[in-house]
């Protein structure tokens, strides 16, 4: 049995906390198998920051390049400025280990209550592209904090960049029941863009005749998933509109508490990360009183990644069933503690 | 009495059908004033395209400019290619007309059900930047339908278009009763643009001191429009942005059948823009089913913007009678024919 040697992000305020429970999920699902699991903390985010004036370093890149995965807890503290650690660090990571699938499942658990009144049944999964758009950095300011200040942000969008995610999200929509892919774009006003990712979708399409497809334009998705979240089964979308759609996707089906998400280089090129999709939450943290089910999620996400299939089924199914015996308005937040809810879910994976 | 002289720009689909209403409900609101109403009727959209290939001529971009105000109702039609119609005539109207305010107010009618469980009270209004940021129109691309296109898309944002968009939602909010402002954008990562943004939010309320701001990264704002509107008051943002969250905030507050929209020019250098937040809706075009309430609301903010503030008030009130009055789950499209809607509200308004 190979091991697997994982880079430990805890990061910021809750990270530390709900990163510590996704881990020892992590363990419960490896010890059967025997699966040697050596893992290496990076110490990143705001405290190293305020420390040394970094964010991260080429060492610290080489280091975690040498790792198989990675498990990410969250980045940010109100004490750093805005962008600082969202661009050298988080962003940093994503791009420089070319994370173009960030992938962000939803889906509505028995037992778990919706914003909505009528959520029907939520069950599909978002396909971010994570290494282009608005996102790229392409962004500059001229005449800064004077009246003739100009701002800028460049959205870069390429072929390549846009066909391999395209590929990536028709494959699993091919490889579900529904076989359904939604293109959500703003391609009315976004042209160029727009007018690439949609000629993408119909070239690729060919490749995978039994996915039929359609097309929403990014705000009309925005009331499809207040008004009728069943209708989409795989979306694919770009990063910064992918963003915007799974907090709305994380909400109405029960919270940032419960979303999990997968930065994934399909090629394997380098480490995929991990990650859950609410923040560092620094008003709660150190409280104990973090949801750690969205780590617990991104462990299953990143056990499938590396090919353990049954551990990830399990952790999946723990999860599940722990949903399922909580109390039906819990929302995002836990109402035992965070390490209460990881020992829970933990044992029910040893079970 | 002077006059008014209105551009009308009925458009495509449903968009002849609820202007049609929407005049009635003007007329009748006028009629007691003995307010001489002289209409021009704009033959714009996909018919006039198709049969010319015009969008918007310099001709009537000049004739348009001489009228009071222009009440529009919807552009848009399948058989025109993407792009096309958004451009080169709705965009072209707010850009030309420099429409920097594009206020979309948001409320959740007593006897409108909302598709959220519990909604609380929904009251709010979106100041959109209207003649900015990513919808400027400034992108390109290159290679096209080769392996190597690449597509860009530029938010430009200036200190100018910034500040007076800011200034205009720090009034509004200053004028309502909780005066309190939200700015909605993404400056951990649009670093450049959101900080521009930030810090004219910050330098603005020096003039409105007793407006209380906070902010909302874009991704956690439709967060807080799942669970929890009543949190916001006036929210202010840039032009894609708001795209985004008003058709979330229709969808929250019973749906786009419901959701008027003013594009104004608040220095009256030219005519300000009336219409319904919804599209032509081809599906239902020609039916008599489109709800003609949103056009009518809009209708409303027109003969406020125009200083008919009792008239404005009086087509308030009779869609709010109205709409108190309907069947609970009506959604947004209505029971009763499109010309019964409005002939109902009509006689409402003259009651
Ligand atoms: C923290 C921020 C940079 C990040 C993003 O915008 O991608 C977050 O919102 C997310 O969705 O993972
Ligand atoms: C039709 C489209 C160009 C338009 C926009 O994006 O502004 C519409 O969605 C709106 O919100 O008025």
């Amino acid at each position: 049995t190979e091991g697997i040697d994982l880079a430990v992000v805890a990061g910021d305020g809750i990270g530390t906390e709900v990163v510590e429970q996704g881990l020892a999920v992590l363990e419960a699902a490896l010890a059967p198998s025997g699966t040697k699991l050596t893992t290496t903390e990076f110490d990143l985010g705001a405290r190293r920051w305020h420390a040394t004036g970094e964010t991260l370093t080429d060492e610290d890149l080489e280091k975690i390049k040498a790792q198989d995965a990675i498990l990410l807890g969250a980045i940010g503290d109100p004490s750093v400025p805005s962008g600082v650690l969202e661009r050298g660090l988080l962003l940093k990571l994503r791009f420089a280990l070319d994370h173009y699938v960030n992938l962000r499942p939803t889906k509505l658990f028995q037992g778990v209550s919706s914003p909505l009144a009528n959520p029907g049944e939520i069950d599909f999964v978002v396909v971010r592209e994570g290494t282009e758009g608005p996102y790229v950095g392409n962004g500059g300011a001229l005449r800064v904090g004077t009246p003739h200040e100009i701002a800028t942000e460049v959205s870069v969008n390429t072929a390549f960049g846009v066909e391999r995610v395209v590929r990536d999200a028709f494959a699993r929509a091919a490889a579900r029941p529904r076989k359904h892919l939604t293109l959500v774009h703003k391609h009315n006003v976004l042209v160029h863009a727009g007018h690439l990712w949609r000629r993408t979708v119909e070239a690729v399409n060919a490749e995978f005749p039994d996915v039929t497809t359609d097309y929403a334009h990014v705000d009309a998705a925005t009331i499809y998933l207040t008004t009728d979240p069943s209708r989409f089964d795989v979306i694919v979308t770009d990063n910064l509109f992918g963003d915007i759609l799974t907090d709305q996707a994380a909400a109405i089906s029960g919270g940032i508490g419960l979303a999990a998400s997968a930065n994934i280089n399909p090629d394997r090129t380098a480490p995929s990360m991990f990650e859950p999709v609410h923040g560092s939450a620094p008003d709660i943290a150190g409280q104990g009183k973090a949801d750690p089910t969205a780590t617990i999620l991104s462990v299953a996400l990143l056990l499938d990644h590396l090919g353990f299939a049954a551990e990830s089924a399990r952790v999946q199914d723990a999860v599940e069933a722990d949903l399922a015996d909580r109390p039906a308005a819990h929302g995002g937040s836990a109402v035992r503690t965070t390490d209460q809810v990881g020992r829970d879910i933990a044992a029910r994976v040893t079970e």
